[in-house]
């Protein structure tokens, strides 16, 4: 990693989150983070959400706001020291370009969307950082506006993950959609909940627990009332619980709501948020919840110091995936070799980054992920694998990136793919796709001979491999498939041509 | 398996090659099968397709005049004792069912389509049992006329399987689609058949085997050429096999091939199905090839024999799915034994066959396979992975079947899925999703506890499950999933009551 963290370098996270937007700004110092910054911009942007993936104009434009004072903050920070993570309204939304390109332009960063699970692994990291974790095992629950994630872990690794469709604001606009609140009411919402919760907690029960912390602002703000109201000393237990869902109860309407210590911000979304805690206390029968200082977004920022002290937590999925599916790591390191030789020729010319080629390694690494599944079109199963995999420490965004480029990696490109791929990545995801799928090529036969000195010469649109021609002559083979490769470049229009430089 | 294969009984396979149709019926006696008649119809079936998935309408017309002969002779014979299997030429086709539907009625019997893998599965079943294989590993070559095999197998079992797009039709037209040959020409030609030999030979040479067989009409005109040019007894080896091809290259068109004992059937189709063997020669390094007396058809009836006596290759196959993607064993087998428990109570009255019974079993057993890429839809994820993976012992149709069953277990029902099913499956093919939903329904929570007497009434399109109320009342979760259910399933039009019967 040439670009190394140095003493008193400063890394930022924000999270946009379905009811909150955070920033958190932590200078390394010492080899440790320490938050120098925050900022919380109250946007309730899963209230924008029309059902059917929709965001309304209002939402959308508040959300932008947001995302501009924010970005205002950061405007010294470089791009690779400020993640992004956009979670479930985002997830929700049918066409999440029309949020992300006007919000990546008014925070003058990109935007990661992350899966549910992967948010669920940066909570639980997160929750480790703030309250160092002994040798017992943990639960973390977390009431996000859109989702909520439940995670068993222990030390700093989450060891089950969930992630259900159910937030504070989800819940009470779901249950609560006309701001009627009533003891029936609440008794059939909670039976829906708990038949949710019904697919995960037999195993999470199975593997146990011995302690509980839940983050969010809806479980921060039920510690502050049961505090209030004197039931506790900020924990959260059944009964104190119970006590407060019956106070909640005593109103008639959202509106309504009257607890000690409740702020007006939360009053709109509190019910479907203790409606969800209710839930999750009798399914995972809790006896005492302890509410967590810290949440995803200092995860976010734990996960960049990893990736940027190599210990980048994806090396470790990649590891997990080849293992998994039985790649022939032998073939998988030849075509990486190749792959990263060929982008350390380019990479300046082409202007390709050091994440570019995080990616490129990893697709090398992975690129034969479908054999596992069949030989026919196995470059197609591999990219469905890696599309669709809980692949921890990937963002949904970075996921597709990887999966274009082995689903890519032979044959004809798919026009619509290549269409497909955003803006701002289309131009390194085809250059990868290029590098790929030449060292793919130059290694077909799995054989373990040395290629010649090679050199990849030009730049796209038009391309030289320079080869010895009496190479070529002994490989009529290879010779034959990079005039195949001839005919699908051209048809994107690159012009690749091959054999002696001039 | 109620209905036991008796002694005397006949079973048949018909092959519906890409080059001729082969039938062969056998009789089981004292615990082996004894063949008791054969037919085979040169239909050429692979020189009809026009190389966009269509199928000239007079090679339709002949190989369903072939059908219709072959038929007449098994008009005896109950379907459960037929298996017709077919390969390359009808996987390429954009509608198979233009061909099966009309190709089934021809033949009175149903026709099924297996992937190339299953293909050499069933090759080298049928070599092996011709010629009965001691310890050492054998390599099997079968060039069809759309594909060619490649199998290398010890014992009974088939270690390592390839199917290559390039049989003896295939090859002919492809290289030789003016008729014209030369020594060039052919140069050229075995380069490009050797580059597609390229993505399997070092996998199989490390395998390493110590003979080597061949079967299909090519290998065996091959064999009895060399016989005929007095070069060997029958067997093919390198020099000889370098004899033939210049012989066969004195003629300058490929009307004018004259090889001592080819016969005027083999002639047109003789250089495409050399050049492949001489392809397969060099990349693979043979010294010496037997020709093999039997084929696929004795594959497929062996096959069947495994089937009916307790030995069906399925079992394992689904057992190996369930190792390799960890399925939580216990709950597959809660709700196997559910939905066959149900299956046994409506079977005779909803019209449901033994084969019905052991799809459902086996869906029951894997329907949780997709929880292994990720939870959020499992459930199509599994489908795929069932649709795409190389399943031993299933034909395309078996795991299209399968895939069905998975894919529609729980949420709403795919109505295009639904309407794609064949005429001839969709009606089993829906009362097995209706099994199957009510038991993943009733063991959602995923708990080791029992169900309740149950009861499932009436037939579709009107049902009733028949539960005690008590048990219902203690169950509200379940109740939620059953009222969800009645939705669900009345999209489809059928009507679902649940609750004590009247």
């Amino acid at each position: 990693m040439p670009d190394r963290l140095q003493e008193g370098d400063l890394l930022a996270a924000v999270d946009l989150g379905s009811n909150s937007f955070h920033l958190v700004v932590a200078r390394y110092v010492l080899g440790q983070l320490r938050v120098v910054d925050r900022l919380k911009e109250t946007v309730r942007m899963a209230s924008g959400l029309d059902g059917k993936g929709g965001l309304s104009k209002e939402v959308l434009q508040r959300s932008l706001d947001a995302l501009a004072r924010l970005g205002q903050r950061m405007r010294t920070l470089p791009e690779h020291r400020v993640r992004a993570i956009a979670t479930n309204t985002v997830r929700q939304l049918k066409n999440p370009q029309s949020f992300l390109v006007p919000g990546e332009t008014a925070l003058g960063h990109s935007i990661e969307v992350v899966s549910g699970r992967e948010e669920a692994r940066l909570i639980y990291l997160g929750v480790a950082h703030g309250h160092p974790p002994g040798r017992r095992r943990r639960l973390v629950m977390d009431i996000g506006g859109g989702s909520t994630e439940f995670i068993i872990g222990q030390g700093f690794n989450a060891l089950e993950r969930e992630s259900l469709q159910m937030g504070c604001i989800a819940s009470t606009r779901r249950f609560f959609a006309n701001g009627k609140l009533s003891h029936k009411r609440w008794r059939e919402a909670l039976t829906d909940v708990s038949a949710e919760f019904q697919q995960f907690t037999t195993t999470f029960i199975a593997r146990g627990w011995q302690e509980t912390l839940g983050s969010s602002g809806t479980i921060k703000a039920v510690g502050e009332v049961l505090s209030a109201m004197k039931l506790t000393r900020g924990a959260i237990t059944p009964d104190a619980l119970g006590e407060l869902r019956d106070e909640l109860l005593k109103a008639s309407s959202i509106d309504d709501i009257k607890l000690p210590g409740l702020s007006d911000e939360r009053r709109p979304v509190i019910a479907g948020g203790v409606l969800v805690l209710e839930a999750a206390f009798n399914e995972l029968r809790l006896s005492r919840m302890q509410v967590a200082e810290t949440a995803m977004r200092e995860g976010v920022l734990y996960d960049m110091l990893g990736r940027v002290t190599n210990q980048d937590p994806r090396d470790a999925s990649v590891a997990a995936l080849e293992e998994r599916y039985g790649v022939d790591r032998d073939q998988a390191g030849r075509v990486e070799q190749t792959a990263l030789a060929l982008f350390d020729q380019v990479a300046r010319r082409w202007l390709l980054s050091d994440e570019d080629r995080l990616i490129l390694g990893w697709a090398a690494r992975i690129h034969e992920l479908g054999l596992s599944i069949a030989h026919s079109q196995y470059h197609v199963h591999g990219a469905y694998l890696i599309r669709h995999s809980d692949i921890a420490g990937f963002s949904t965004t970075d996921q597709e990136l990887l999966s274009s480029l082995v689903r890519c990696q032979r044959r004809s490109l798919p026009s619509g793919l290549i269409n497909e791929l955003s803006e701002r990545n289309a131009y390194a995801t085809i250059k990868g796709i290029m590098l790929l799928r030449l060292a793919v090529l130059l290694h077909r036969s799995h054989d373990p001979h040395t290629l010649p000195d090679l050199q990849l010469l030009g730049t796209p649109p038009k391309l030289q491999v320079d080869l010895p021609r009496s190479w070529l002559d002994k490989h009529p083979l290879t010779r034959n498939d990079l005039e195949a490769e001839q005919s699908y470049l051209a048809e994107i229009g690159i012009e690749l041509a091959f054999g002696p430089a001039d």
